[in-house]
């Protein structure tokens, strides 16, 4: 049986793109916190593991991988259905063209202008703000038309755009041009295994 | 019969990636020219088409493709063999890992520190230069061990990882410390079907 690590920073949009489908297809696994902020990406120790030295990165049994997308895609093929990601060439490539904008203007855009904010990352914040609504105008003109990304359904595609859009406030960036991307938000956070960014603190102690 | 056709830019590198593949499956396609620095992606009539406003852009029959690795894994899957995409998972995955390098590192790096000094972007072009020097270092050290970045033949992999390494030039950075990235480019470029950026003039008239 392997076992299934991820090295994860819990405020990284991208870590929580993991998460989330870890979460949604009920795969146990152990979490080790990087502190990106302390530089433990950069670390001789975390490099060895991951040349790329970034977070996520998922260890399973023999294998590492590096990048959300290419975590995403993995766990959908190796543990998940083909309704995360289909095998359909046609219908794949309507997948991949969401991850295309999660990785692009999601990434340059909203994820950027929000680094400058929480972790006072050295980017034209304006310009990040531009690409960024670029990448929502477009999620808001399929989103008018569909309740999903990709497909009729949930797939990988809705949980790469969802973390960045949904913390688009912390990047600046108001939602309200943007309604059926607001909707669409609601409809992520409600699905089956959904959990938070940040987890609360239990009440119950 | 379904019919291709490329909406491009000459001096694009995300372009290119498409025009290699395309020419090494032998795929009949007709390219229209869309002028990025005359704006005529930004064009009501080129949204229509495309709501992304981007180039490149692929037709067949009736599918829309946006964005260069959407596109090569759709030519991969529909039109290719899985020698260029792997349809085992571990395999699979391995090629994403790099697609995300070339949309990160060598896109948001090396691709902008080129577009400073070729279209006049608005980019921190040092900030640019460091991200591309690390996808370098990390392509670098995978071809020190292998003569191609995903699998022990050509894959997407290395056609999306190619052009903007094959520019670093103009994104003012030397690869003379990537002495196996230069082999490999060297390699790339000796593949059956390979087509430079932009063609020369025939010598033939």
């Amino acid at each position: 049986m392997s076992s299934i690590t991820l090295y994860d920073f819990p405020l990284s949009g991208n870590c929580h793109k993991v998460r989330l489908l870890l979460s949604m297809l009920d795969l146990k696994h152990e979490r080790v916190p990087i502190d990106v902020v302390a530089g433990q990406t950069g670390s001789a120790e975390f490099q060895r593991i991951n040349p790329r030295g970034q977070v996520p990165f998922l260890v399973d049994g023999e294998v590492g991988i590096w990048d959300s997308m290419a975590i995403l895609v993995y766990l959908a093929r190796q543990h998940g259905t083909n309704r995360w990601l289909p095998n359909d060439p046609i219908a794949e490539t309507g997948v991949m063209q969401w991850l295309a904008v999660a990785s692009n203007e999601l990434l340059s855009g909203l994820a950027r202008a929000r680094a400058v904010w929480r972790l006072g990352s050295p980017f034209d914040r304006e310009q990040c703000q531009q690409e960024g609504r670029a990448g929502l105008a477009l999620m808001e003109q399929r989103l008018e038309q569909a309740d999903w990304l990709a497909a009729n359904h949930p797939t990988i595609a809705d949980l790469a755009c969802y973390p960045y859009a949904a913390l688009a406030d912390e990047a600046g960036v108001s939602l309200a041009p943007y309604p059926a991307v607001i909707d669409w938000i609601a409809r992520v956070e409600a699905l089956p295994g959904y959990v938070p960014l940040v987890e609360r603190e239990s009440n119950a102690g």
